[in-house]
């Protein structure tokens, strides 16, 4: 049985950008559409040519290699011809390859907003997509709000789907755009469009998830007969967000629910890049990942041992419902003091540290661990220490430096004039093989007057410690009061784009600070020696 | 028409301790309990007595006042009696009102997880729920996997579910334990599950978010005639998270699709502390609120103004698919807005204080807490701090003391005995009615040094903070890196049994402590006064 084609329409360019916090620039969204292009999404929406300078910059050319170009905007105003419309120039003659209009299919929006009557409206749709579709490009219609315009005048809110085909729209696009309406409503309403008249594989779905059901109505409107599902990566988007297609995309694939009757451009060998492809777009905008987003997030596949009897262990069928690998993330059973024996062979296995199973170190490396986690040590989310601490009690851990002392200073005074200012400084003794290096550094805080004391002068190591940088810091108190157990963690990263967390625990929250510091830069040299080795090897 | 009711579960502190970073001490369990039992939850399942010395002491006392104290915990060893087993006796005699039993329903993992043929486990289960019964607890079974075992051997799946049943359980729940199936599956098997002679009014759905549809499929579940919704409080779970009960259950209350056939324990007007239930929850567990979270989320409803027209502004029902006050939460136009200037009096007058509307000090007021908030200060969780801005800026607020300056100096070093020390000290120069006093004071950490140096000498009024008692600390980093702006809050308290936070954001975190802990004590003084005017007036 032949299987029928899922479009995948992107808006993370366009309806994306009304996310609090979010400003694309020119080079970002130039730089996220190669990557929807390159992943093989069918429709990039890039944004409103004529509406504002970046987008109107971003489309003076068409970059994608086999995604179509879309440009966005409102259908012509009422009262002026669509040859004449300045707006719907804009589009027309940007270089894209399609036009996506935006309409009025709620009738108390025609009059209230737009202050037009519905016979208006339907002309202003219509003679935007004939002369879209008149300029040789591909037209489809926004139908906004039409789930709530259907409930309020059905027959207005198909008379403009209907306009809009035949008009000469490849696509109607049916817009939840409150969030609001509940799944088996867009089934229902889905399915009576399509019995009226309007051709399933000429209907796209626009959901947003205000109501937690974005992804669950837009595949609901897949089951109801639409064609084209619209969304965003990482589900970004204004209020709660836009349909998530990093979710979407994998339950199309992967499952059998759908894969037996559908297909979309991306296969299973292009699905295993889905992980790194949301990865990249968060490190992009400089977003912390949601570590709990489906499929793609670093705890997706995460389980605390010690749940599952070790039997079922051996056949992640018995627990998963997909395989990792197939979005190209890992299974991570969390190192903790739940954790057996075998777990913690495959987690240092996994980090290229072999020991053998009766190795006496490795119990005592099984010891530290759970009584580090027991006083506040996270190290399911600090892998690099972890991997430190394996190091150091199997044995493989150079001492690359020692810090002697260091000693942190915060001062709040009135300067000479009078102005009120808060000074923090640090001193760092370290001694490099024999010699003794002093440092001292202004900062921001306490913390990071100490980052930039500590690698300030580190003798022989300076160079290669150059593009280590401090990109997040977390504390935690873990006990309530300010004489309370303190965890810190710390994220880093170098030019070779790895990142990694380092932890620290203490009363003291200097000292927990200075801990996470410290295994940060080891970490750093370690696995600079780890890539020498390999070379050399090589 | 009566309304069928849908029974609350609530599993935040059972399945919802499996999340990744989240570890609730018996103090935690006991807050959160208590939010639970007073927002209106039916069952709330503590955790698993017997299992691990947190949950043993969380359940040596029933706190509830109105929910269903729910243990949780396996059905009986198979090969042991029901009397002799050691953990369902913990189970049975914790001071619970019910026990909820997790069952194997996929004959695979009775097979290779438990070793023991299909009829053993359905033993398990009868004679668990038996004993449960016959100790005049509720009982439920946690059908595992159930959905998978469905698939994979309906009959065995069923025979699980018909024999808790009939052993008298009150609720069977039918668990989407690896979150993978899909929405019209939840609520094909449901209505077969049903069809098959389990009534659904006996029927729990407990969904995971593995696929992104955790609400969906719960909701599917209802509409097929499950009358249990079992979910976690903002969704945290393992993995991708449970259900979230926080978007689950405005869903059911709001939305006519729901409310015209469904009640809950949650009305109308509880629901407007779903808001502040969600972000305290986030406060306990210091995790950052997610501020696209359907319904309580920070940008929920907030909108980039501009993208309606202005006569739309005036009838939110045309853009909003919900009231946010219905929740709790407030609608934002990322533009000032006139509808502002109403709720700031509110929270005023509710805190006593008086303003008239066409006050310029109030302007000052709201642009000055406008200011802070974007740069990171978060009065809705510092009551103390809005209070004492509040007086300060309307003119009612006495400068009790002044600090010249502060020096904190933390110092790590060995010792004359070659033992490495941390050293925490701080020195405070205070002016009280124009005579200088300088303290110095040791602590755990810099923040305690400065907390207790500060306190130390405050001349006049130190016999007043005599009963003043730091409580809670929390630190919440506002963006990455160790520059990042550091919010601290503090929670005091006196012996009047009053709690109160207080607030302070700076990019030193020495100096965000300083201001929260200086309003600690100023509040402490001008609450102080507080009574005395009062009692003079008497």
């Amino acid at each position: 049985m032949s299987r029928e084609k899922i479009y995948l329409f992107d808006t993370t360019l366009r309806d994306g950008q009304q996310t609090a916090g979010v400003d694309f620039s020119v080079e970002d969204k130039i730089a996220i559409a190669g990557m929807l292009d390159k992943f093989g999404i069918d429709y990039v929406e890039g944004g409103y040519p004529g509406a504002n300078p970046t987008d109107t910059a971003f489309f003076e050319q068409n970059r994608m290699k086999k995604a179509s170009f879309v440009a966005f905007g409102m259908t012509k105003r009422a009262g002026v011809s669509a040859s004449n419309d300045p707006g719907l120039s804009s589009l027309v003659q940007s270089n894209s390859d399609a036009v996506c209009f935006v309409a009025k299919s709620w009738d108390y929006h025609v009059d209230v907003a737009l202050g037009i009557s519905n016979e208006e409206n339907l002309e202003c749709i219509r003679s935007s997509v004939e002369r879209t579709v008149a300029a040789g490009k591909e037209a489809m219609v926004d139908c906004e709000h039409f789930f709530d315009g259907y409930k309020a005048n059905s027959e207005y809110a198909l008379a403009c789907a209907k306009t809009a085909l035949d008009a000469g729209a490849r696509w109607v696009v049916l817009c939840d755009t409150n969030g609001g309406t509940q799944t088996e409503e867009v089934r229902e309403i889905v399915t009576a469009v399509i019995a009226a008249g309007i051709p399933g594989d000429q209907l796209g779905i626009h959901a947003h998830n205000d109501t937690g059901l974005a992804v669950a109505n837009t595949l609901a409107a897949v089951e109801a007969g639409a064609r084209q599902i619209q969304g965003t990566l990482n589900g970004i988007g204004e209020r709660c967000g836009n349909a998530n297609l990093v979710v979407l995309i994998p339950n199309l694939v992967l499952k059998p629910r759908w894969n037996k009757r559908f297909c979309t451009s991306i296969d299973e060998e292009k699905l295993t890049e889905l992980t790194r492809l949301s990865h990249a777009f968060d490190e992009l905008l400089n977003r912390s990942p949601d570590p709990q987003m489906p499929y793609v997030g670093a705890s997706s596949f995460a389980t605390k041992a010690g749940i599952h009897a070790s039997a079922l262990m051996k056949d992640p069928k018995t627990y998963e419902h997909v395989e990792p690998e197939s979005v190209g993330n890992t299974r991570k059973v969390m190192v903790s003091d739940q954790g057996g024996k075998s777990n913690f062979i495959n987690e240092l296995t996994r980090r290229g540290i072999k020991v053998s199973k009766s190795s006496p170190k490795l119990d005592t490396l099984i010891a530290i661990v759970k009584e580090h986690e027991a006083s506040g040590y996270a190290y399911e989310a600090a892998d690099a220490s972890f991997e430190l601490l394996a190091r150091r009690t199997l044995g493989t851990l150079p001492q690359f430096f020692k810090v002697e002392s260091f000693r942190v200073m915060v001062e709040r005074r009135f300067d000479a004039n009078g102005v009120l200012k808060t000074i923090s400084e640090a001193i760092v003794r370290v001694e490099i093989d024999g010699e003794r290096h002093i440092s001292v550094a202004e900062g921001h805080g306490p913390v990071n007057a100490l980052d930039i004391a500590l690698r300030k002068d580190l003798g022989k190591f300076q160079q290669e410690i150059e593009d280590l940088e401090l990109c997040d810091y977390k504390v935690r108190i873990l006990n309530g009061g300010t004489e309370a157990i303190t965890r810190v963690l710390i994220e880093s990263r170098d030019d070779s784009g790895e990142r990694w967390w380092t932890v620290g625990v203490s009363d003291n929250i200097i000292d927990a600070s200075f801990q996470a510091l410290m295994d940060s830069i080891n970490y750093k040299l370690i696995k600079n020696r780890t890539s020498i080795e390999e070379l050399s090897s090589s």
